[in-house]
């Protein structure tokens, strides 16, 4: 296609959103008339159940649990007063909350004012608020956010080691929806600690963000926590960002959660047009299809031209991996759904994978997000009439183009600053298109089934390392893997026992292994 | 498999190295007998096209270049003596000069002492830098080091409001190659700006990694910059971590440089040997073969479980992508090679995407990461016997299993601690495997003639972005695009055109349009 068809083609398909002066080009995608025709049926459908889903259907039936994010931006929509309030109650808690820890009316009992917070949550409950504190908190926020989002120990003396001191004006919110997750207690447990080995009241600088009447809701209201956010039945830990689990570290950052909600409400009412060609959310799920065969058979390569916005792939990454990445359809059959996510930063990426993005093996399409502002305030001129800004918009436009070139396709967003309106209108741009794309292939999108069997293998290797240890410290010698996982009950475990005893021994667990690593079958091992 | 039969295939493949007490396990990747012979001349070829490599051949034809980042680690294994001298000059300069930052006794004309690190460099100038600094500085270094990567304007001024009036006590580190790419031009021209705001002299406070006689070379001594280190015209970006580029902001953040060295050096004689059942590198060149049957069909997902090694997925992108993803074999075929590479950090992921890894489109195969050492000093017990660190082994246990469970392959790298020695060897480790692989394959490593389309296009559009401000300038009233495009003599460029003013009017550069901007062939420009 010739520059003049090209740009024709760019003005037919543009999506223009006059409120939030967003843009969406498709036209570096190669579907075609009949793609569209063949897939009203189901974008009809779709419509249909996203339609069903806000009014409160059972739209995750594996769970029983309706889904009720879009309810959070808009809470007129929710299907009943209890849930409207639900919704506002909290919104009305957190901001009151973050005004009294602000204004320092609220402080820790051993400084004049919280300076910190510590945020210990995993998966849905990190990577939003990560996201938005890198977009959208200003260099020196009234509360700087630090996150605990592992159960990695050396990690969380990491975070402990650079707080230092502020620990004592460090307010900790840990968020766990059940209250069960492993990783978050994990955290908690380990923070609560430090907090004691300071002679710090731990729950005089902890607040819970959890279901009501969970293990961790319990805990907070024994131990007198400052507070309790909720977390609601119907919000699924990937679409959390504008529940509690986003809005309160986001208030307490200093960034407008009222313009966050806004940007997404306006993004899901022109998200619900029911013609697909004006409909954004609609679009993007169409390209991916296109793009996919519907099988995601192309990686979804997320290259957002500004720094700030960095974290946006890895969001990404969960929100579409999680909800798309099913081995079964509705109807039971097998499909092996999803589209893998990755994604950096432009031009960086310039600099590293695009090579292959341009020449390599071409199974991916790529998403540019393109921030219209440069910077607050004026840039000194690098050259006659040229900017680093204008360098950085000539790179994202030439790196499409050489895309475009070789057969490579691009979806391109345009917006016109990272602010908390564009950033919550990104954020439900791609729930809508995650939602409708499930409703395309026949999946349920809120689920996540997969992740259970890695949970009860770990489980019962922790169990299995019980039982060894036992074994070991009745054992009257040495003794060899083999005989070593028979005694521990799990004479079909042996790699397993082998694993538990080989991190046992590297961190000075009373257990010594002898022999000739290479050859673990000859090793033996010893309480010591 | 049952578990019987898989604990026989591990310690069959099981590969250790003493020295560096790393393991390799290749078990879960289903490759057959048949494989390892039908590949076996290609891993003679491949063995022996890196001896010559080694040797000082023209390994990178194209560019009509030696490799050599081999010898950086060894450099008695230099193919000349003055090649040996430009390493060995180099490492005692960095030394040098870091000894006499960290001292104090050179020191910035306003401060007592350098607290602060500026790197601008971009590509492989900043992922392995970052990489490193995350894996191994320590959490208070004797100077922070921050990053400027990108030629984004809000980014920029992110990094100089952070570091706010420390930036008298600021060493800026520029790094270029060629002395010529625009980004850290642009960068260094930003950050230099700022420092003559604050008065300060800019001079006193840079230092130039680069090519002797580039452009940044020059200016660096007319300017009288406080030293230049020089890069090595054998040395890639990617590969440049063990080059001054990495070692002298790791030397500064007191990151032992030696031992990187050694760690490397003992890697680098491991991944020589010529039977590729005992060298690990070797190991993982086949499994990737076998894995996307040599073209690339799986991506690489590299999970690290533990949080220091999150960058080293990003840094395997650029080093995996960049090298592997080729249009073109050494014989001129059309091939489309590569392995997409993305990841983050276990056991994170398992609540972000492994539910897509687990059950959905199974197009990738894992490389999990295991560090054996939790943490230094000794952990709290969270239930009887069982710490955090227990936990994150399990995950990672759970994981590879419920993973291969499925069908889906993974490799394990482990290591007992990070560290200097093994970050080296992990970076060596992957350089090797990169360079067998692309034996493997038939095709050139070590250079990256795609970059330069989107290059060529970006810098077309910042010269066309002159002729359209002429353009409107000269104009006696609002002219619409295709006017506009024709007066600056690009009448097919319309889009190009549409791009570059509303880039310039939304920072507010002279330019005003007006019109509905749903229909950008009704829009009109004009000077205001």
């Amino acid at each position: 296609m010739d520059t003049s068809a090209l740009w024709q083609r760019y003005q037919t398909w543009l999506y223009y959103h006059e409120g939030l002066e967003m843009y969406l080009d498709v036209s570096r995608m190669r579907f075609e008339p009949e793609q569209i025709e063949s897939l009203k049926p189901k974008f009809d459908k779709a419509f249909k159940d996203m339609e069903e889903l806000e009014r409160g259907a059972i739209a995750n039936p594996d769970e029983n649990r309706m889904v009720g994010h879009y309810w959070l931006r808009d809470p007129d929509l929710a299907p009943s007063e209890e849930i409207k309030q639900e919704i506002l109650q909290p919104l009305t808690q957190i901001e009151t909350f973050a005004q009294k820890i602000l204004a320092g009316t609220l402080k820790p009992p051993q400084a004049a004012k919280f300076t910190d917070i510590l945020s210990i949550g995993i998966g849905g409950s990190a990577l939003g608020p990560q996201f938005v504190a890198q977009a959208l908190a200003s260099d020196f926020p009234p509360l700087e956010i630090h996150f605990i989002d592992n159960s990695d120990p050396a990690g969380i003396d990491s975070v402990l080691a650079r707080i230092g001191n502020r620990l004592k004006s460090t307010l900790v919110i840990v968020i766990s929806k059940s209250g069960s997750t492993p990783e978050p207690r994990n955290g908690m447990q380990e923070v609560k600690h430090a907090y004691e080995r300071q002679g710090l009241n731990f729950a005089r600088h902890a607040v819970a963000t959890t279901m009501p009447g969970s293990k961790l809701d319990r805990q907070a209201k024994t131990e007198g926590w400052l507070e309790v956010f909720p977390m609601q039945d119907w919000v699924g830990g990937r679409t959390s960002e504008m529940s509690s689990v986003g809005l309160l570290p986001a208030a307490l950052q200093g960034i407008d959660i009222r313009a966050m909600l806004a940007g997404a409400k306006e993004m899901d009412a022109a998200t619900r047009i029911r013609d697909f060609k004006n409909n954004p959310a609609a679009l993007l799920a169409f390209c991916w299809y296109c793009a996919g065969n519907g099988k995601g058979t192309k990686d979804m390569v997320i290259l957002p031209y500004k720094d700030s916005l960095l974290l946006f792939s890895r969001y990404l990454q969960q929100l579409v991996m999680e909800s798309l990445g099913k081995e079964k359809d509705l109807d039971g059959n097998v499909v092996n759904q999803g589209i893998a996510v990755y994604g950096n930063k432009g031009s960086t990426d310039q600099h590293a994978y695009v090579q292959q993005l341009r020449e390599g093996i071409a199974n991916f399409f790529a998403t540019f997000i393109e921030v219209l502002e440069d910077r607050q305030g004026t840039s000194i001129e690098l050259e006659p009439g040229i900017t680093s800004g204008d360098y950085l918009s000539g790179f994202l436009q030439g790196t499409r183009q050489a895309l475009y070139e070789n057969h490579r396709d691009s979806i391109t967003i345009t917006i016109p600053q990272v602010n908390p309106r564009t950033v919550g209108a990104l954020i439900a741009l791609y729930e809508r298109a995650v939602g409708l794309y499930a409703s395309l292939v026949n999946i349920n999108a809120y689920h996540q089934p997969g992740v259970e069997a890695g949970k009860k293998a770990a489980a019962s290797i922790l169990e299995l390392q019980k039982q060894v240890m036992e074994a070991i410290a009745s054992a009257k010698e040495p003794i060899d893997l083999a005989t070593l996982a028979q005694q521990a009950g799990a004479s079909k475990q042996v790699e397993a026992v082998y694993k538990i005893v080989r991190h046992l021994e590297a961190n000075n667990r009373g257990i010594v292994i002898q022999g000739d690593r290479a050859k673990p079958s000859n090793l033996k091992v010893t309480a010591g």
